[in-house]
């Protein structure tokens, strides 16, 4: 038994009072934000199947989602640890809409282990997506919308981070890698180890152009790596050359529309390779290592469920973006309450109803207990006088 | 492997767009009418140790529980079932107040088996609670909100079934039982089993007015219980005879506040016995077996946690009232939203931002698609002329 029963697991939190009012007034506002561009709230369950949830998404997530038992069925469920395979079960299964659909959606998952440096294992999960078209516009629309989930959460000054999963996929096959290779190479870039690389790369007997851009892509990085890579993938195969182009546009097209956001670029960053199709996004805060929010274009997801159709979305952690915001106490403050005594007298329920209804809080007063009305949060009181009731200051 | 990867598990449900947003405008309208009473929100874990979620309230929400191995640790973890130990967690531990303190709370709670007729294994669980004053105002007040959830849910005709769980446990002491016999009774009396009740009281060695009591309790229901009550527990002990007056008394203001409201009485009705102290409620909507919320006084919850203090609360599923409301289709649905061009003319650009600031809809055409914009919801398009945009029906 536990001693300290207040203790709460490591990486999970509870939400207290002030800070509560902020997650929900970030909340609405996040999601009123994405209604206005059209997208549509959906709410995943909590667990599912496990084959549903680990569908096409590959072992990250398998070691990231906790496992129950049915006791009604006895199969395997899973606690969600990632939205995304759920929201393209219901685009592909349950919508099945011929026009592009917009779906957000903002909840809890669960991870078996913290994560990165916030060590949260139960972020609030928000994002959205676009289903049903592919191209620069859906991808911009998606990185608009991130930029202005960031500057809602008051994080106004961030750094995109793109690349392609199209660029190493090509590299790849160029130089004939099988699956096991292919694995074996994207972790050692994953970690940017560029020894390990050039030993893989040296084992698998590879030599000139296409050893040398696999290498070479570990590094292209940075605001520049656009120019950098048109000199050191001159001699890539054409998906190469056009995922690259892809990026020079969607860049220039992003330019227009968000002119004061810097770009940078990382060839090699690949989160999500084994379900990402395109462009794969994250945005940073600086000064924090980790990304507050990221993204990408996964248009395959939807097969498993009966329909593959092209798809691009982001996600962050809400609780994450609270981390940087500035601003939000203010923004979310309420109102002192007012206090009223307990009474029968009609009059007074008719006051007390119409400022409730107007926005107001009123505290009713509790016969037997005489605590401070500020430590209730009240700043004024209703008081009779001249046959009604008014709001006055506290004495 | 399932090959119908879309199913999902038996009692938990996914919420699609239309319904999704009505959960959501409920949602936000009873937690702005919690917070209009000065119930501030909290958001308790969504997993904690199991030790915690099962302090002091027994076996039922044991079973109901869904456990976890914490890899961190190699502890076991609970999903929780009910959030009301989590809340009074926060009020024992982490508020800590002298003052009372009116808290509230809206989260999915998961169940291992399916809740009655319902059925749902993942209610959607809003509750409020006052801590630190014990008596007939804050159950008065913990009702009113109860009448109020559900006539903002679109409930109107609803009745109460109050009782007090001094009653059972004053007859039981009276009647000298132990704490094995009181539980086999309390079980039998759940089920107004009346013919296992007698035999237990025979077996008990039970006679007279003790006995005829016990036996008696289990048919003290409907609205005249409590006058029945007078005249059956004539010869029990104080302790029954204030639960009563309590009771009758409660009756008394709950007609002052809620005239319009009928009120059973069920007095054999224990639900949460093992944790409850004092009045128990459901509310009812006419025409359906199950309650629509519950809720009662529970004075020790907080001991395990350092400090007990008076309690009372009630919780729902937000997702069952939606099944019994009225209107809210209508109170929640959308306006029309406007279809835009994809176009980097600035001035559409400002139109956009500005129609989307002010609520409305603003969906921005993709292009290489050319779905009709009624599937798409819009209802009216920005349209080029006279040197401006504006709205205009669609053709």
């Amino acid at each position: 038994m536990n001693e300290e029963r207040w203790l709460l697991p490591a990486g999970i939190e509870e939400v207290l009072p002030p800070q509560a009012r902020i997650v929900e007034g970030l909340r609405r506002e996040l999601l009123d934000l994405y209604a206005s561009w059209g997208y549509e709230l959906v709410i995943p369950p909590f667990i599912d199947y496990l084959d549903s949830l680990l569908t096409g998404t590959g072992q990250d997530l398998d070691l990231q989602t906790f496992k129950l038992t049915d006791q009604l069925t006895g199969r395997l469920l899973g606690v969600r640890a990632d939205m995304t395979p759920q929201v393209a079960r219901m685009d592909a299964h349950h919508l099945r809409r011929e026009a592009p659909t917009r779906l957000c959606y903002l909840g809890t998952v669960l991870h078996t282990r913290p994560d990165g440096f916030a060590g949260t294992r139960s972020p609030l999960q928000l994002g959205a997506e676009i289903y049903g078209h592919s191209g620069i516009e859906s991808d911009t629309e998606i990185l608009r919308l991130v930029l202005l989930t960031l500057r809602t959460a008051g994080i106004s000054e961030t750094y995109l981070d793109l690349g392609h999963v199209g660029i190493y996929r090509g590299l790849a096959r160029q130089a004939g890698l099988d699956r096991v290779q292919e694995h074996a190479l994207f972790d050692a870039l994953q970690r940017k180890a560029i020894p390990e690389i050039e030993s893989l790369v040296g084992d698998f007997g590879l030599t000139g152009a296409p050893a040398g851009m696999l290498v070479a892509l570990a590094e292209l990085n940075g605001s520049d790596a656009l120019e950098r890579a048109a000199r050191v993938l001159a001699a890539a195969d054409r998906p190469v050359r056009e995922a690259l182009d892809y990026l020079r546009r969607l860049a220039e097209e992003l330019n227009h529309w968000l002119p004061e956001v810097s770009i940078h670029y990382d060839l090699a960053e690949l989160r999500g390779y084994r379900y990402k199709t395109g462009v794969v996004f994250a945005a940073f805060v600086p000064g924090w290592g980790l990304e507050v929010a990221r993204g990408g274009r996964y248009d395959d997801i939807g097969r498993v469920f009966g329909r593959a159709r092209p798809a691009v979305g982001f996600s962050a952690d809400l609780k994450g973006l609270l981390q940087h915001g500035r601003g939000l106490e203010e923004r979310y403050r309420q109102p002192g309450a007012i206090l009223a005594p307990w009474s029968n007298d009609p009059a007074l329920r008719e006051t007390v109803e119409t400022l409730r209804a107007s926005g107001r809080r009123v505290i009713q007063a509790l016969p037997g207990l005489e605590p401070d009305p500020r430590e209730l949060g009240c700043e004024e009181r209703l008081e009779y006088g001249d046959g009604r009731w008014d709001v006055r200051p506290l004495p």
